[in-house]
């Protein structure tokens, strides 16, 4: 039995960890659809996500031999706990940290996985002396909107530990135009009841991956060359502001084209877009291009795509050659 | 750029389902942990994801070319009225049904995989003319349990469309043993707070896997062959019933090789449990074994792994050779 193809790990889900005065991100590029500049991660919140493996862990399942399994109550405490001796400041770079560590300390675990999750807290205003609203350094908004989420597998090997993937995102992007959004020219045929529809309201939830060409460009060490997810979310709104989407098919392809544009340290952006349209419940208000509006019943359709350099190419050259619809 | 690698799909997740009287299953294989004898299908509710693929669909995404583009919409559409055409009687089989009819509806989809979920409606009873409790055959109960899942991937081949991959599943099943249940031996060093436990009320959630060595047999056309999600539910809790459990990590594996062992048709069972062990807030009630406990807070552990055939020969010799220790 090829006993290396199996399944077989375990860890734990959920540990979320909060810090407050981490080191602040600083010194990111600039970008003309974002006016984000750094993060002060005076409340740094995760919830993560470890899972180790190793052939070691076999007796475990099969005898109820215990002997090697590391708890994961202990793998809780021991992410806590880096959390507080971590001294870079981006999620990327902690979950690397954590991951060489729990590869350093335990012999019996030859790969772990790990997804570090953003538990937003934005900034609040307070007044100041001068009856100026300022922002907050001491009370932040704990909200559900999107986050990011940074991902990472290692793995040891003879002479070091090695990065199998690395990847970042932002998951849960939920973003409305309220109009200059079309749908036609699909199939129609004996299944299709939709109608062609020359504007409509559309609600997407977008999930954005990215993957740097350099993995070490990924932990923000050097700032200059790390992407954040608040500038991703940036360009995503601004290029759906500024295209008459006939589609979410070719919005999440020109939103790709855009981030690879900006940032020439990736190499993939890949996205899963839903859409959550409204329906429309008044349709006619008197002396007003407003409607009224109401969450859709399910079913969601969904996209699934992913933009590589060699397309901005080709769109480059598009745009070029003057034959851009749009 | 290899086109053929890249990510490209959409599809409509959500598409809910309901039949009235689908055709039973009837004539499944008894096994000993189980009463389990078939289902009337007077309710078959389902929650079906369905997702395509194919290179034609590129244009859509990079032109906002639509003509190619079969509407999520449609999909739906096509799913609902193919319920109402399909003459057998399990999750398996429809979704295959429907994936030929997919492929071979529209040239352009060259890969679809569906997914479809049980939404369970259980028996209930009402009182006959000799005021006996009897089975309702008008009344069902919606539940939010477990339930059974089944999916599938397929592809269109130069003389057929094939099957690329097909398991069946139960997901979500939780279970309470209140006592015989122990965690201890592991690891100890300066991350590990969790004491040894002799004696928890161990709580967990089960998503199981199964895959047939033929194909064919999923689909509960010859029942004999069937193996329906009730019965791995109920050979789950006899394991479970009859083991001192020393971890979850050898739960699953016995129950693994309970299954194969019954149903001598799978190839490959694959767990994912979660630990949702409760927290006690009373420990000593006068004169009772019994206690108080509470939900579990963040984290929760996790194991993943997979049980095959050689796993079960292995089993069944040291069970034979008096070395099994439970
Ligand atoms: C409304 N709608 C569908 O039904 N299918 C599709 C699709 O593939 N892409 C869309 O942008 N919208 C949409
Ligand atoms: C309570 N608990 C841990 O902390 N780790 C583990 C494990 O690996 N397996 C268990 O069954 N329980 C448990």
């Amino acid at each position: 039995t090829n006993q290396s193809e199996r399944t077989m790990s375990y860890g734990k889900g959920d540990v979320f960890a909060y810090r407050t005065y981490l080191k602040p991100l600083e010194g990111v590029k600039q970008i003309p659809e974002s006016n984000f500049s750094g993060r002060n991660n005076i409340v740094f919140g995760l919830n993560v996500k470890v899972e180790i493996a190793g052939q070691d862990f076999l007796p475990s399942f099969t005898e109820g031999d215990n002997s090697l399994v590391v708890a994961t109550d202990s793998m809780k405490n021991f992410i806590q706990r880096h959390l507080g001796s971590y001294e870079g400041s981006t999620i990327e770079g902690f979950i690397k940290y954590v991951g060489e560590a729990f590869l350093n300390k335990y012999a019996q675990i030859e790969s772990v996985k790990l997804i570090g999750e953003e538990i937003p807290f934005h900034a609040t205003t307070h007044s100041n002396d001068n009856s100026e609203a300022m922002e907050s350094d001491l009370v932040f908004n704990s909200s559900r909107g999107e986050r990011s989420q940074a991902s990472i597998e290692m793995k040891r090997m003879e002479q070091r530990n090695e990065v199998i993937t690395q990847s970042s995102k932002i998951v849960d992007l939920q973003l409305i135009k309220v109009k200059g959004n079309s749908f036609t020219g699909f199939v129609r045929d004996e299944y299709t009841t939709l109608p062609y529809d020359s504007n409509r309201p559309l609600f997407i939830h977008l999930n954005i991956d990215w993957e740097y060409e350099e993995e070490e460009d990924a932990y923000g060490n050097n700032p200059q060359s790390y992407v954040a997810a608040e500038q991703v979310k940036d360009i995503a709104s601004s290029v759906f502001h500024e295209l008459d989407t006939p589609s979410i098919q070719n919005l999440i392809y020109l939103i790709g084209c855009r981030i690879l544009k900006r940032f020439p340290q990736l190499g993939e952006v890949t996205f899963q877009s839903q859409n959550h349209t409204w329906e429309t419940v008044v349709d006619d208000i008197p002396n007003s291009e407003g409607k009224v509006y109401t969450e859709p019943r399910p079913p969601f359709g969904f996209q699934q795509f992913s933009v590589s350099k060699k397309d901005l190419q080709n769109n480059e050259e598009v745009a070029a050659s003057g034959k851009a619809s749009r």
